[in-house]
């Protein structure tokens, strides 16, 4: 049925002489022969579906549905089996199109129920800051392992509740610090603690957006008691996080200033823009910025005696860019990108399969927490504050 | 059994006030309502899984298994559901990874049945440009749809062969040139034909990377019956093609020179450079370069009377840089990534569910073919050669 | 005796065709005849020597003979004619290459007699800090117009008096902010106040090198009664300098920390790092950071609601870079480099020339030094200092 | 007279404490006592003016005005002591901005009497093309040394006469190949000939710009008795230069298409494009464009086995910018910018003082002009031609 100009014979012998084995009637051989290691080559393959751990994301806002939801596609540990939303319509567009069997959709009513569902392992809380603490409590309360967005909540009393919860019902509880799981900012860690900066003496980091009250996702942001907090807690957070993995150490010391642009109505009840200030117990001292205020920024810097490490964009959702700079010239590093969320639920997925701390435990969270308060209160009271 | 700083009864009262609608017992509403608007967004949502076509993906190699079957994750429109190999193992230990019945399994003797199975709507030939023909004939005549790597077949005869049978059997047939595909090239496209650059004078195309003989996936293509030709039939039709989607248009004249060097046995049968230039009939001239001896280089450069365009890299399968070039300064372009070969994929898949011919047919695939012998001509014959 | 392939008559007649005008025996014409508005173009000539403004330079070290010295080539209105030194031989030595009569030199014990000399107008002091004070004062009382390099001085009562003495002897005081008359730093502060980059809302902007004890002009720079100060003296004066000039207002807080690297000899007597934060009246707040122990950085970054500038480096002696960054990408401005020692040096001999008031004088010098003993004051006491 | 904060016995005692030795009344010390090394650092002083080999420009057009005349300000060996004009007017206001004796102003009638002024040493020859010959070999035959602008002539005859008139009057003759002279040129010939790209595959070099009927300069550019030729002499020379001086090597084989737009009045005389392919012994194939028509373009490319390095801008008269792409990443290499004029007029005046070749000898620019010959006669009969 197939008759071009080479005959059947020669594709065969052809196909032998490349050194792809001997064709013999009814013996078609493996076209590619992959030496064994490059079948476990850099990319992992995903485990089957069967062994994938299930996942249940609590809150279909903007980033739940265009980040989260999607990325679990890329995952190769974890898979999406169940949604909560107070809206079903809409959680059951997103069931149909992502393959998630509509009799595990949850409200928030019947939450608690998920208790009973033993193809969920994991439960993802995106939700507003300000109900993150009663609904991790609620999943661990569930027996379900916790990922939660960051910040961690709004209180450290909070935070405290939701150790406490996983710690009591024997589940892991993790706080979704995605950059802490992103090769670029793997890389950037790396560079700076190998000493290849020289020693390190000063970090800078600056992320910020403007806030958009036009943008439903950003309207409860504009609300302290849903969202606990403003630039900080939202994206600040970013460069105190920066300051906290670069380093590997704790603050000891901070000071801040605040400034929110008035009568400008997005920043009624939360802050526009902090700047604060952190000495670390090795010298280092950084200085961030967060804002609601400023165009799109997301960059970490990191001055070292020998260099200077500057990753911008350092905590995009999909773009980032690493340079050295040294007096030799600048050099921008290769280094693949990745799926950041999916890295960040599988290694979640993993610690459960393995049952180790994940990297970015409850205590992680709690502490950022913790220092958010400190910097609102150096920037209140005007004085540099010791941790 | 939840009891932490907040009343229950606050927190009702707080999301009423955010505007998320007044929380009575037994009603709890949706914590996000985003606007009609956002739900359909720019990202658009994926089709439901049953809606989706089916796919079957011909031979199991590096290009295969590491970018074309883990892209069906981020299709829209196309599904993973079959798989074509020698290596029955390696097949099922895929079909495993990317939940893909086992009875769906084919290898290259029981090929044709695929006919009979109805989950398989299109066939993915990602085999050596020799067997391109003998499969897309094949598959077309199991009357599926056929996406073919490029190049498209090794001579001028077989893509005739290959057209003919898809139309016989009334089948799409697509060459996959994802670039056409890619967003950066389409808005390189889209600057370079809107007049934002001036007249077009020149185009600088540079496609090569350094043939890897322990890549088992680079071996056959040292082989001149399995490859049909050296580094242009593999990377410097990237330039070839960047010079045709960038103008628009069809060379009227071609020179060549090619060089291999002498006891590389990299290149006993396949040439390692072709440096070709091209005359197309606005008076463009294009300069292109295609090896199998230089380190990684994708490289488009389109320049036009009032400023230049840089594509570099071009054509990566994941990262890409645009920059404008002017007497103002240099503007590197923000467009989003996203997945080449998941929208190369739903294009086809798209193009067979509104019965429209796809934007980069057969005929694509067989002009570049026929080009690409005249650039072995002229480079042979040492003369200019009309088209 | 010319005798190539063409005639003289034709290549006569040749220069006619051409437009040069017609050539006749005995007359040759220009060759070439810009326009008027060509010859007065973007370059602006040098004014003929005999009327350009004879300068003394003050200190000889390697700031003065790397940078100073040699930049008078490109001068339009400033000539080299004198230099004071204890070194008789090396001032012997620079005056040969630089054309410097020799009855020109003088020491430090007779440099008062300067007075006498109709062909010094303007005297520019390079010494360490410590001395800015008397040199100028001596200087101006001597009847000359002063350029100062910055610091201005270690106090602001040296700071009073030297403005003082300028004024008695009617004469000019400029300090040498050399930023504020180069290129890309005027571009950034028409960017930043046209409203370019939308509303200003934070200045981040990074000054430090390593403090060098090998290299010689470092070494006074690590003795306090020398230098006044550490690297906030000497390096971060530029990022204090930008926030004032890039929001043309007045600090009104202050914020700090300090650290110095324990059993550093470089660091006995005077600061490595210091990190400082300044609230302007617009809103905007600024952080900055100055180091003797980071490599060498010079970065001044403008973060507005719809952009975002960047200028790294920025103060530099030769090399900028202006990046403005916002959702469309990141454009990278051309701009001329030019010869920002010659352009100070020209201003001030323009402001003596027109009588008017350089755009540096003191008063801007003695407001640096006044916020810098402010930032060491809210550094040791932990407060936020209102100015 | 002096009265401030501290007294003369103190700041004398600390400048001791400084180590800047004793100061005792009526010995006042160097400030600054550099080490030898840093004395004779990485800047050479000038040689003092008496000793400078005097120079004679000739033509005043905007090349020689604008960038050639100000550069003798930076040269170390080099002064501007005479000028050669049709226009007397001219010459007379550029000689008052730079200091040359008006008795030194020639114009082309009495040019041949420059023999008698013992203050001309070098003759500069910046004329259009198909003066070069004749002012070059009068020059010689004032015995004076010849720099004479690129390319060297428009005929191989008339670059022989210049060969043989410079020896005759065993005089210098050096064509002004400014980027043999400066340092981003020198470091990229440096990268490739050291192996650090690997073996040397491929170069592509691109040169183009508008040429502008409204600029002077331009003007007799379009006119093919005065220019010689269009792009490819005036621009084109610095693609094919690169891949001179890049490999190191002569080219072997030359192929080549050329294309000037219909109707545009610019290109009735001389071409505007011309794409050509050279073919280098070491098996090296390069690809240069050279064009009228697009925007500012001055691009290097070498392609390595291991790496590819970019200069872009590449022969601009003040910005260079060179990175070395491989696996690892972008990695632009941090090179002083000098003034490339200054180097290039020195390097002259030094092979004079010591009596050695230049590097650029009267018989580097005979080959271009032959080898554009040969691209001429490639592009005419649409063949490969053997050099």
């Amino acid at each position: 049925m197939f008759n071009l100009v080479k005959s059947e014979l020669t594709r065969r012998n052809l196909l032998h002489q490349a050194g792809f084995g001997l064709i013999t009637l009814g013996i078609v051989p493996a076209i590619f022969k992959p030496t064994p290691t490059l079948a476990q080559g850099a990319k992992e393959p995903p485990m089957p579906p069967e062994k994938k751990l299930g996942w249940a994301v609590v809150g279909l806002g903007k980033f739940a549905t265009q980040q989260i939801i999607p990325s679990f596609a890329e995952c190769k540990r974890s898979k999406l089996v169940a949604l909560v939303s107070g809206d079903r319509a809409k959680a059951e567009r997103y069931a149909g199109q992502y393959g998630v069997n509509p009799k595990n959709i949850y409200n928030y009513q019947n939450y608690d129920t998920i208790r009973d569902n033993p193809e969920v392992d994991v439960i993802y809380i995106i939700l507003p800051n300000a109900l993150h603490a009663e609904y991790s409590i609620r999943g661990a309360q569930a027996l379900k392992h916790i990922m939660c967005e960051k910040p961690m909540a709004v209180t450290v009393a909070e935070c405290q509740g939701m150790i406490e919860a996983a710690k009591k019902s024997d589940r892991k509880l993790m706080i979704a610090y995605r950059a802490q799981y992103e090769p670029f900012n793997l890389a950037a860690i790396q560079l700076a603690q190998s000493g290849k900066l020289g020693k390190l003496k000063s970090i800078v980091s600056d992320h910020g957006r403007n806030l958009d009250p036009k943008e439903p996702s950003d309207r409860w942001r504009a609300q302290k008691k849903l969202a606990g907090g403003g630039s900080l807690y939202d994206i600040g957070i970013y460069s105190l996080q920066a300051t906290r993995y670069i380093t590997g150490e704790e603050p000891v010391e901070i000071s801040a200033m605040m400034y929110s642009t008035p009568n400008d109505p997005r920043f009624r009840e939360v802050e526009e823009n902090v700047n604060f200030t952190l000495r670390f117990p090795s010298g280092v001292l950084a200085n961030c910025t967060s804002s609601y205020g400023y165009s799109d920024t997301k960059r970490i810097q990191v001055f070292g005696s020998d260099a200077t490490l500057e990753l911008d964009p350092a905590t995009d959702y999909y773009k980032h860019r690493l340079t050295v700079k040294s007096k030799n010239g600048n050099e921008e590093r290769n280094i693949p990108q990745q799926n950041q969320f999916a890295l960040e639920m599988d290694h979640l997925s993993e610690s459960i399969m393995n049952n180790k701390q994940p990297k970015t435990p409850g205590e992680e969270g709690l502490q950022d927490v913790k220092l958010m308060q400190l910097i609102y209160e150096a920037a209140r009271t005007g004085r540099t504050i010791k941790v």
